[in-house]
């Protein structure tokens, strides 16, 4: 067996196609947010500007965060020595876990690794807790929904983004009595469009299915205490189970579901990604129970979050960039090829010191490469200026296409 | 739909079997490991010994590996603030990624949030790289592994726990062309017994096999820098695919594999799990790198584990106690039963501060419950004597069988 000429087979499609990834060393200046160091791959290092940050309000520098996370290990050490179940449960992760069923109304919450363990781990196990389980799936979700619906072999619908009467087609489509789960996000994050949450959740209602929300790119951000989307529009409790994330806006690491007791107590008892893995550092849940309770009081961060991205897509607009526009706090622009796209963010980077990485196939469906910004609060006004006048000039010089001015 | 019908029905097994957990809340005390302070539900505290840890050697409190968190937190924030490929690779992942290839003789390596998630990823992405593969697969193989070699719905074959013969049939019943890999554990946390590394090599290259190894509960512990037992066996360059934790002896968080760079440019360019999720938080990767390099240099902190695993092992024996000794540093007792497992645990809790979790189904094998111990440096000959008058009463006060006093 010549197991190479695979790996080269594999490895020379992605150069082909212009999306084999390199990775940008960099290093945040705390305290100093967006600034960052980024090492170059010959050692040297340049000033830059993070543009493409999930850390989407700066909570990854604020004080109290920090503070808390320099107290816990002081006070217990570095990891937390075992699974959940083996010594690793720690007053640290209950206290984040109350902090977390509390912020969306729900009676109870778990932790995983990531969000993206959540996502995976409670959608393969929900298809072992109710047998027969159909899960319909928004045909954007995100890869960690899509690995967590396929893991198990269970049943699927793929419905069209958004699309209502494709999702009442299907449930109609489905026998009245089997178990049936929506999934779905509150905001796709590579277009920053919304999820239509009630009209999921009356859908779910009138066919007996139970609800699924993904609201990584949302907590913390929307809502009256941050709790998202649904909170907004005071929907959560007609969620069944909300998924987020405390590795964005809370920025620090690690992911969660909130649900009801019972719920909560199944997946944590059948889930093998929940069971058989260490446990969060206990400075890891300090820290993201303490972003937690002060995003709990900060409307005003989200304010100013919704202002820089408004001021940034009207700005982008005037000078006739193709940027996508759905209201979030997320902002598109079009490319369309990604070795152009390619080329820009080398530029920004090398020429600008503005970091935007391209994205790619497979995070976007091939011929919708894009650059994607995420202003924050950290991002004064001559950053703003800075990028206006880069991808200004850098849009000119590549010849690129600029969208009807209507700005 | 009765969805809580279902949830009922999958909980009351779990109580009808007396496997239902019930995760004890406790905070270590760092600089007093294996001390902790156990809250009890009714908010009440109690001094109490972490006898089940999986921080193998104290190494969650050596002052080197938390200095190195706290000045990550300080010079860069909580978290990395995006996915390896956006915003989320900093110097401190490359440092600990360097660290690790450098450990085990290879030439790159690859971070993951877990060990899980480094298992999960690397062996469900493997069988998309290598179109045909089957995947040969030790019977005691960790959850993690078994859920990535199932995840893609690759061919798979599982021979018998160590079995060779059973294993040189399998692989003589498949195609010559068709590509293989035996993916196995160095350590089965468990039992504490050893996979035979050079007798699978040796198989490996006879039939034109890939190699892929689980060292995680060997990593730190074996081996003159701590790369684990292939590095002990002098094996390390003849295996395709390392797999190890920071989150066991290492005392931190996160998992990795250590591998060719062809091969792990190819897992990090098709792993949705290793893409699409945040990085390790850069304190994390800090931390675990210090770790890293303070147990290369520390082969007396190897030798006093090993120590206190064989004198503890012997005074069990010495009590009659039914031991399963495999010549490693984990202990576990058989106790055979999930009801009584968990009594001796309460009892063991409450009555003596000694904190050793049950183990039953589906960690082990129903009717091989037990307690699992894990001594480690930092645990004294007081706590060692503490432990060994609670065990010899409470099997005493249980009438539990002891083994035929051999020791």
């Amino acid at each position: 067996m010549n197991y190479t000429a695979h790996l080269d087979t594999a490895l020379t499609r992605l150069h082909d196609e212009g999306r084999y990834r390199t990775f940008i060393d960099i290093e945040r200046k705390q305290g100093q947010f967006p600034h960052a160091i980024w090492r170059k791959p010959d050692g040297s290092e340049q000033p830059i500007t993070v543009w493409c940050g999930n850390d989407y309000l700066g909570m990854g520098q604020h004080p109290d965060v920090l503070a808390a996370m320099h107290q816990a290990l002081d006070a217990t050490g570095a990891g937390s020595g075992g699974t959940r179940n083996i010594s690793g449960t720690t007053v640290y992760h209950k206290q984040l876990e109350a902090e977390l069923a509390d912020l969306h109304g729900k009676d109870a919450a778990l932790l995983f690794t990531s969000a993206y363990v959540a996502n995976d781990a409670t959608l393969s196990t929900l298809s072992k807790l109710f047998p027969g389980l159909v899960i319909l799936s928004d045909a954007l979700n995100h890869a960690s929904m899509i690995e967590g619906i396929r893991r198990n072999g269970g049943s699927k619908r793929i419905f069209k983004h958004n699309d209502m009467d494709d999702l009442r087609q299907q449930l109609q489509s489905l026998p009245v009595d089997q178990p049936k789960l929506i999934a779905f996000e509150s905001i796709y994050s590579m277009d920053g469009d919304f999820g239509p949450i009630e009209a999921i959740c009356d859908l779910a209602d009138e066919f007996g299915a139970l609800t699924y929300i993904d609201e990584v790119h949302a907590v913390g951000m929307y809502g009256p205490r941050g709790a998202g989307l649904a909170e907004r529009d005071r929907l959560m409790h007609r969620i069944d189970i909300i998924n987020g994330t405390m590795a964005k806006a809370y920025g620090v690491m690690g992911g969660y579901i909130t649900t009801s007791t019972k719920m909560a107590d199944a997946i944590r008892s059948y889930a093998p990604g929940f069971i058989f893995t260490t446990s969060l550092p206990p400075a890891i849940a300090a820290g993201a129970a303490a972003s937690v309770r002060i995003l709990k009081r900060s409307p005003e961060l989200r304010q100013a979050h919704q202002t820089q991205a408004a001021i940034l897509k009207t700005r982008l607009k005037g000078l006739g960039l193709p940027i996508i526009d759905h209201g979030s706090h997320i902002v598109p622009v079009h490319v369309g090829d990604p070795v152009k796209c390619k080329i820009l963010s080398d530029r920004l980077l090398e020429d600008h010191g503005i970091y935007a990485q391209p994205i790619n196939f497979p995070t976007v469906p091939r011929g919708t490469e894009r650059l994607r910004f995420t202003p924050s609060p950290v991002h004064g006004p001559r950053e703003m200026d800075a990028l206006i006048s880069a991808l200004d000039a850098l849009w000119s010089h590549c010849a690129l296409n600029r969208a009807e001015l209507t700005a």
